[in-house]
C-alpha cells in the first residue's frame, strides 16, 4: 500500500511494491496523502514512484470483475484521481521506476513532469490491444500532454516504450539510472516547491480546462 | 483510377498514375476500396500511395469549375473522405511517393502515419497562395496532427517541403528511398493489422472528436 | 514610444528603448502602426522589436496600480492587442532583442514566428511567481503556439529561458546574434509579404478560433 515520505520540501509518495493497481483502498490512501501534501504548512512538491518492477499497472481488473455493477462509479473515481493530479496545486513529477501501463501511465501523464528509469520497464497504453477504448476524459488528459504524433504512436498501437524511446517520443521528459531516479525527479521540482498554491492550482486548472471537464463527465 | 492490392494482411491502395485529384468517380472508387479493407475477414491494414510523380494534388479544380453550383456538396464529400480516413478502424499509413498538395496533403495527414520519398516531391498546403482559406474542418484535421509550430510554418506560408524538411518539421514521420517506400510504409502497420476494429475505430473517433465534428459541419 | 520604419516590403515596428510596457498610450500607438502596416498599398510584412535590453515587460503595473478601477477594461485592451496580432492579415515575426516577460512574451507568442537574441535576455512567463494566474485567453494563446511539454515547462514554473534554451523548448523558432537579429527576422517574412491579406487573415482566424474566442471573453 502507499507510503508518504517527507524530505522537506519534497514529499515522495511510494505507490507500493506490487503492481500498484488502483483498488478502492489504494485510491482512498493516495487521496489522503495528497491532502497531506497540499495542506502542508510550508513549501511543498510531490514525487510519486513505485518500488520494484512496477510504477503502476492502473485499473484493478480483479476487483472490477468481482464488482462489475460498480464499474461506472469506479471509473468515475479513477477519473477523479487523474483530474486531481492534473491540477494539483503543487509541482508534481512522476519517477517512473518500472512498468507504467494503462491508467498507471495516465496517472504519470497527469503529473507536471515525468522521469523514467533508463534500463528497465515499459510505458504503455495497451487499450488498443485489450479492447478497452479510452474514455473521452482519459484521451483528453493524454492528448493534453503529448504532441499529436506522440499521441497517435502511443494510443493507437498498444506499443511498449522503454525509457530511451519514451523520452525520444516525449512520453517522458528525461531518463535516469534506477539508483538516481528519485533524486533526478526530486531535482525537477525542489526549486518550485515555494510557488503559491492558489496561483499554481489556478494556472493548471486554466491550462487543462477541457481535459478536466471531460474527466468530470458522467461515465457510461 | 485507383487500384487495390492485397499483400495479406496489408492492403495497398494505389490512387492512380496521374495527379490523382479527387473527381467524384475517384472518390466513389476510393470509398468502395475502403469498404473492402474494413470489411475484410481477418487482420487488415492500409497503405495508400500514388504511381509516378504525384501522391495526390487534391481538389479536382477542373471538375469544380465546370460544376460550380455543386461546390458545397463536393466540399462536403471531400470532408467525408478526410473524416473517414481520420477514423478508419484499421491502421493506416500514407506512402507519399511524390507531390502531395492541398487536399491531397490533407488526406495524407488523415492517416495514422506518413512516410515520404526522400529525394523528390513536395508536401505543400498552397492555400495561402491560391486564396482558398482552409475550411474549419480541414484546419482542425491538420492542426490535430501537427505541433503548433509546424501548423503555422506549413499552413500560413504556402511553402513546399521536400522529404527531409517534411520529416524535420513533423509533417511526415519518416522518409525512405523511392524503391523502398511502400515496403517501409508497410512495415509501420503490418504488425498492427490484428487490432480489433471496433476498439481502434472508437479510439481514433474519441481522439479526433473535434476535427470530425468540424469536418461534418455544413459547408458554406 | 513606438516607431515604425519601412524597408519595403517589410515594416519594422520598434516598441521603444525602455521596458516597453503596455501603457494605454503605447497600446494606441501600436494599434495605429498596425493600421498602417495592414492598410499599406502593396506587399507588407511585420517585424517587431525593442531597442536595448528589453523586447517588452508586458503589463504596465505602475499605471494599473494608479488606475485599479480600470483593470478589467485594461486587461480587455491587452487581450484585444494579443488577438489582433494573432490573426494579423500579414506575416509577422518577433525579433526578441532582450527580455520578454509576461504579456510581453505573450505578444511575441502571438506573432507567426519568433527569433531571439542568442547571448542575452530572458523569455519568461513569471505568472506563477507573481501570483497572477493566466486569463483563459492568455493561456489559450500560449498553448495554441507551444507543444504541451513546452507549455507546462514555461507556464507553471516561472522559469527564465535564455535564447538557446528557448529555441530548444520551441518558445522561439531560432536565435541570432544581436547585430543580425532584425535581418534574420526580416528574412523569415520578406518572401511572404505578397500573400493576399483576406486569405491570410482568414487562415489565421480559422486556425486560432478558440484562442480568439477566449481572448474576446469578458474579463472578470
Amino acid at each position: 500500500m502507499p507510503a508518504l515520505h517527507h524530505h522537506d520540501p519534497v514529499f515522495v509518495l511510494e505507490f507500493g511494491d506490487d503492481e500498484n493497481r488502483f483498488s478502492p483502498e489504494w485510491l482512498t490512501s493516495v487521496h489522503t496523502m495528497l491532502d497531506t501534501v497540499c495542506e502542508h504548512d510550508g513549501p511543498s512538491a510531490l514525487v510519486t514512484t513505485g518500488l520494484g518492477k512496477f510504477y503502476s499497472n492502473g485499473l484493478d481488473l480483479a476487483w472490477l470483475s468481482a464488482n462489475a455493477e460498480r464499474t461506472q462509479q469506479y471509473v468515475g473515481e479513477v477519473h477523479a484521481l487523474l483530474g486531481r493530479m492534473l491540477t494539483l496545486p503543487v509541482p508534481t513529477v512522476a519517477a517512473v521506476n518500472g512498468h507504467a501501463f494503462g491508467a498507471g501511465a495516465m496517472l504519470a501523464m497527469a503529473h507536471d513532469f515525468r522521469v523514467m528509469r533508463t534500463d528497465r520497464g515499459f510505458f504503455c497504453f495497451p487499450e488498443a490491444d485489450i479492447n478497452i477504448p479510452f474514455t473521452p476524459g482519459m484521451a483528453a488528459l493524454i492528448q493534453g500532454k503529448l504532441t499529436p504524433a506522440a499521441a497517435v504512436a502511443s494510443m493507437t498501437t498498444g506499443r511498449r516504450f522503454g525509457g530511451p524511446e519514451a523520452v525520444e517520443l516525449g512520453l517522458v521528459d528525461a531518463v535516469a539510472p534506477a539508483d538516481d531516479l528519485v533524486d533526478v525527479a526530486t531535482a525537477r521540482v525542489r526549486e518550485l516547491a515555494g510557488k503559491d498554491r492558489g496561483t499554481l492550482g489556478a494556472i493548471k486548472s486554466t491550462m487543462f480546462t477541457a481535459a478536466v471537464a471531460a474527466l468530470e463527465m458522467p461515465t457510461s
